[in-house]
């Protein structure tokens, strides 16, 4: 490992997090809370060590593309540790494993909370807690157009093979255009977003707060009662519709601009997203119509509530976690399937959930005809074995880190529904469970150790497996000795 | 599909079964019980049958390997069909839904039940319903040693590749003297436990029933509290201990015989499978310690269930439905993970998870070192690409199947857990689940179609998922032109 490049890589993150610090900062000025400082000193502290480690480029810059991983997870894990400190040090989340907890949701655009009263939050603590969830998004998009690329990419098959998107090489010859082009929709979407919200009557603060929670997928809400707070239909339609743009492949987009219409509308995977949208809705507006006033209302309602847990943004117009076994099986699997590849979404995504309906489709038309020649096709292509086993692998490696969570978090004495709905919420970075840790509930309950054990979950998910395993493995912090295929950034 | 063929096969097994339900009538009749006729009259009817169909050879008596998992698949839902007839016929349980359900939990060794007062069977109705348990799981064991190595084998890389153990060709040139080594380590073991429960004061019908269950590791007892109901240390020692020891491969039982023992003790599936039981059995101990009177208590109740469920056989000596959280949850991830391959258990199988972890384990370090070569051992050996592939395909279509069930199943509107473990104890054969289902509960309440999915996961887990999807594909049923690679019986 390249120490000297990667704290320097650390150090200009430092930078950008004091940058994005200043944003919540002129919030609270300008709503003339008290709670000012408590974002200056953090913005100092981070100043001062990205001066110290960021300011002079080392001369070798080349790491290991491994390293790459490592650091995204570092960046991932140090952004939260200092964007919990405005929290712990106003007061406003008295415990800094609380503090931290909330910040890893907002970043890895999960949106699980701890608080249980999100009203009585400050307006600079709540703008911040949202706006982790934008830059966590755009983070994410970053890390999975030009990082995760980079390495040999066994993890991410996703990227490399499924999506004939353009990756970096296509998109631009530079990471830095990539990364610009991404941002740019995402920011005009954004805006698109609060300007639509404004419109419907919602005051500024909350049409941004939510616009960043729908971009992000996060689903933090600035109203306990989330987005049915507002009792506004038409905000319910317009938020709905944005999480579910949210979360389809970015490059589809792109694909747009370039006006490729046909390579932007008959994606494999954005078919199956949508398909599976509709039917989830269709099936739980049938299972919910006896609760609701007329078709509409349900049909509504069971709009949002899947747009919402598919693409894992965890937004509720509605406590879902009283609606019928049915419904609620629903939403949990559409907890684990996920948005698009490429979107701020997380989850397994749906093209891995395709490819492994179609090798499990294939295994068995192998069995039952063995000499029938079968390939697995996405999008029209044939997919090579190395990259359906690996995602087959990838499988094994969600279920072994998902159980072994299940297991641990279920010592705190919870009962089966929320200790399984709160790992599969958190490790697939959507927000709210079932029972306690349900839409209108809170993980304010469990136990510190259990909070430090979901906040690696979320980080997990959120950064594809590896990273997080990549950081705990002791081999990766024993010092190179030439780095042989590296990445000269 | 040779048909002639097909249907003389079946000819001979309702001849067996005609045989088979001879026990119950003598049981019947020894206790002068009215319901004699009920065994009588399916007797005839499956005579009749069996003479038509399986008297005369047909001249070409090869068919496909694949017409063999079908041939199994067949078998077991014709025995379930005509097995359910006495219960039903006797009006002892009067819906034949029901009662085929309770034949195929019988058979398939699962041990669900829906009955909601056993004690008031007849003894040879209870006697047929737990013979079926011991008659199920000497097919099982014929099944895996013998039908499944004729296939391509793509379902079953479990015994061909991970176990060591003698296949049809190593063990006997003739799959007939392969099937009676193994009937008589069965028969020898199940009069071995007779013995001892009856040396230990339980009377022998009781005795024979229990064995019954845990020889084919199936769970029914004739007592509302299931073992529990003996408040004997000594009876729930002998069961817990015969339990684990069905669980075993028989494999290794035969190399126990051919003084092998080297390769009976150090077996890598066994060493896993002992440990998973040694660790399971000291966190549930430490975990209910509080509820039992003493430690030894503890222990006996811990060790019991798990060697209980993990073999998936579903005995209980309390209501571990009202034990805390995690061993619960200890107790469900058993469920799915199962006994040894080659043995009359079912779930996953220790093999495949073994191989599961490790070939995770190998995708973390192929992702943190893309140049190291490593390959996936198990048992001393290397296992090919193609068996561990074989090995996450297997996981995949588990998983679908798993997923479309629980959501069909949700539709009862039964709470969440019970809709998950009652797919769960279903699918890998163990009997009880949690809440409704749970051991002192029984399945009594759930739809009649409900009933019929359940009895399909059943049929589907313990014949290693394939021959189930192969009897409902279209394909199967259309004539071929010439076997080209047929298997001559």
């Amino acid at each position: 490992m390249n120490y000297r490049m990667v704290s320097f890589v650390l150090g200009r993150i430092f930078f950008v997090e004091a940058a994005l610090l200043a944003v919540p900062l002129a919030c609270a000025l300008l709503y003339r809370e008290s709670t000012w400082p408590y974002f200056l000193l953090p913005i100092a502290v981070l100043v001062l060590l990205g001066g110290a480690l960021g300011l002079r480029r080392p001369k070798n810059t080349s790491i290991y593309a491994r390293d790459g991983l490592v650091v995204a997870a570092l960046a991932w894990v140090l952004l939260s540790a200092f964007g919990a400190l405005p929290f712990y040090l106003s007061g406003e989340i008295p415990s800094y494993t609380d503090a931290f907890f909330e910040m890893v949701s907002g970043f890895t655009t999960t949106g699980s909370t701890i608080l249980t009263d999100v009203e009585a939050m400050s307006h600079g603590m709540l703008f911040w807690r949202s706006f982790s969830h934008w830059v966590g998004g755009m983070g994410v998009l970053v890390f999975l157009m030009a990082v995760l690329p980079l390495t040999d990419g066994r993890a991410m098959h996703l990227m490399r093979a499924e999506v004939p998107g353009p990756t970096v090489g296509k998109l631009s010859s530079k990471l830095q255009d990539s990364a610009k082009i991404l941002y740019k929709i995402y920011l005009v979407m954004t805006v698109l977003e609060v300007v639509l919200l404004c419109l419907g009557g919602m005051p500024l603060f909350d049409s941004l707060i939510h616009s960043f929670g729908s971009a992000g997928t996060g689903g933090f809400s600035s109203k306990a009662l989330s987005v049915g707070a507002y009792n506004s239909p038409y905000a319910e339609w317009v938020i709905g519709i944005f999480m579910l743009l949210f979360g389809i492949n970015f490059n589809l987009y792109y694909f747009l601009l370039l006006r490729r219409f046909k390579e932007a509308f008959f994606s494999e995977e954005l078919l199956a997203y949508l398909g599976i949208v509709a039917l989830s809705t269709a099936a739980i507006t049938g299972n919910i119509l006896h609760l609701c006033d007329n078709f509409g209302q349900a049909v509504r309602l069971a709009f949002f509530q899947v747009s919402s847990i598919m693409t894992t943004t965890g937004y509720a117009t509605t406590d879902f976690n009283l609606w019928p076994s049915f419904s609620r099986t629903i939403l949990v699997m559409l907890m684990f399937i996920g948005a698009c590849a490429g979107s701020t979404a997380g989850g397994l995504k749906v093209s891995r959930v395709v490819v492994l309906f179609k090798s499990a489709a294939q295994e068995v038309r192998r069995m039952l005809h063995p000499h029938a020649v079968t390939t697995v096709r996405f999008e029209g292509k044939p997919l090579d074995v190395r990259t359906v086993n690996g995602i087959g692998a990838y499988l094994t490696v969600y279920i072994v880190i998902f159980a072994g969570s299940v297991l641990l978090l279920s010592f705190d004495g919870f009962d089966l529904i929320t200790t399984f709905t709160a790992v599969a919420t958190c490790f697939n970075n959507v927000g709210p469970g079932l029972e306690i840790v349900g839409p209108m509930g809170s993980f304010a309950d469990f136990s510190p150790w259990c909070k430090w054990l979901l906040s690696f979950d979320m980080l997990a998910g959120r950064l594809e497996l590896f990273p997080m395993l990549a950081l705990l493995s002791p081999r990766t912090w024993r010092p190179h000795r030439a780095p042989r295929t590296a990445v000269r950034l």
